[in-house]
């Protein structure tokens, strides 16, 4: 039987989500059974929550597990006698940090996710909307309004980490994909060069182009492991040429990319 | 002086980042400079970020606050002898869960953000993909494959919702906008009437459309109050005739409005 887990929040639940997921992720050879209960803002609905832990409690037989954000005392101690062990992030940490702050928390909901920053919140749809006009080489004309020009063959992740990087960070990222027509003498195109110092490449295991490309477009010259091993290593060999910064794809994660990419270039966040 | 408060991490931050960001704003009164330091993943590095530390506390005379998801408990350590307020995710909860689960962690650093699993993360390049290839009703082909479709005038939130959904959610968000020549006695297209069962609708506030599309093409008969005034009730209007759920993104973040249609629509998430 698996071990029934609940993110529970009086918001969105995703700060909950991820509090669980990075501790659950430590223990390899338990099997969870995951469900979000977000919005948890009534005593009401808190009520409602605690009878759907303690029926997954009776059906399996094992002590459910709760993760909560919630900020609301009322509404936390009702979650709290539920009879699940229930990990408090909230109750945890705040009393440190009042003392620590010589101030008194808020207690308000929804500060984490709401648009409490909305310069910020605006920033951010302005860097996704740059991303996404400025993907895949569509064109070249907004590169001084670029903070980073990530650059690579097609399919090794660069459209996913640029608007990762705009999504989270409200950074803008542009994207450049060199194409089989340019790899002859590989160099930088000329709009490229001008931007040097804001480029960042990306390459990937020719092994896993081939299989990204084939699920694409089966039997293509495109989707070839021959063709796949070319392109790499003539974009390699230009990062090398060029000493231009550059990230392998293949066994790394958007999130992990993002942040090497932000720590290697030392290009600042405007959205935290 | 600002309090300098720092998200240190072994692997990307993003975690303590979160983590950090939630508690700190309950503290509405107190102003932050915030630090992200990742990928401390070795001694040195942890000693190096110490000394940073210890710097920031010198310079500003307060005690820095530290938010840290550390792992290994020896480079832990390093940082908790920084003399800075360390509230730290990892030591705090995973105590707790040992007893409840009877396993011990496995201290496995950067198990969150990693690809631990392959196949959870080709989902979710996939769903990425599917929503650019479906962005702003470029196509209505591959609505049969998608989880939800978002619909509203332009400009009001569509592309960064479906993208978050996405990236978030692993959701194969299609997005539709609802054009100007829509507008007459204004209908679902039939190629939305056969996915109604898919259709979430989103609608702003026609002021901060307005706002939103001055920025974008300033003095336009797009931009102007008067046709945003229009757009928004005409299609508010076909979400009440045709008891289409909808949203008011006005105020709303992409994550809450991303929370609330999955808690509306009851769609699975395939990623967590």
């Amino acid at each position: 039987m698996k071990r029934k887990v609940f993110f529970i929040s009086d918001r969105t639940g995703i700060t909950a989500e991820m509090f669980g997921q990075s501790l659950l992720s430590q223990f390899e050879n338990v099997a969870f059974d995951e469900t979000t209960i977000p919005f948890i803002d009534t005593i009401a609905k808190a009520e409602e929550a605690c009878q759907v832990i303690k029926k997954a409690e009776q059906e399996s037989g094992l002590r459910p597990i709760v993760f909560d954000t919630i900020v609301t005392p009322e509404i936390r101690q009702i979650i709290q006698a539920s009879g699940a062990l229930v990990l408090d992030f909230f109750h945890t940490f705040i009393g440190p940090l009042e003392t620590e702050l010589g101030e008194t928390s808020g207690f308000r909901v929804g500060k984490t996710h709401s648009l409490s920053d909305e310069e910020a919140y605006d920033h951010r749809i302005e860097a996704v909307n740059f991303s996404l006009n400025n993907d895949d080489g569509v064109t070249t004309r907004h590169y001084d309004k670029a903070d980073v020009i990530l650059v690579g063959v097609s399919r090794c992740g660069k459209t996913p980490t640029s608007l990762y990087m705009a999504m989270q960070f409200g950074i803008k990222a542009a994207n450049y994909p060199f194409t089989e027509d340019d790899m002859e003498k590989l160099r930088l195109p000329i709009d490229l060069k001008k931007h040097k110092s804001k480029i960042f490449g990306l390459t990937i295991n020719p092994n896993r182009l081939h299989e990204i490309r084939t699920e694409r477009r089966a039997n293509s010259r495109y989707a070839s492991l021959k063709q796949c091993q070319y392109e790499v290593r003539e974009v390699e060999s230009l990062y090398r040429r060029e000493k231009i910064p550059n990230l392998n794809t293949t066994s790394r994660s958007v999130e992990e990319l993002a942040a090497k990419i932000l720590a290697t270039t030392g290009i600042k966040r405007s959205v935290f």
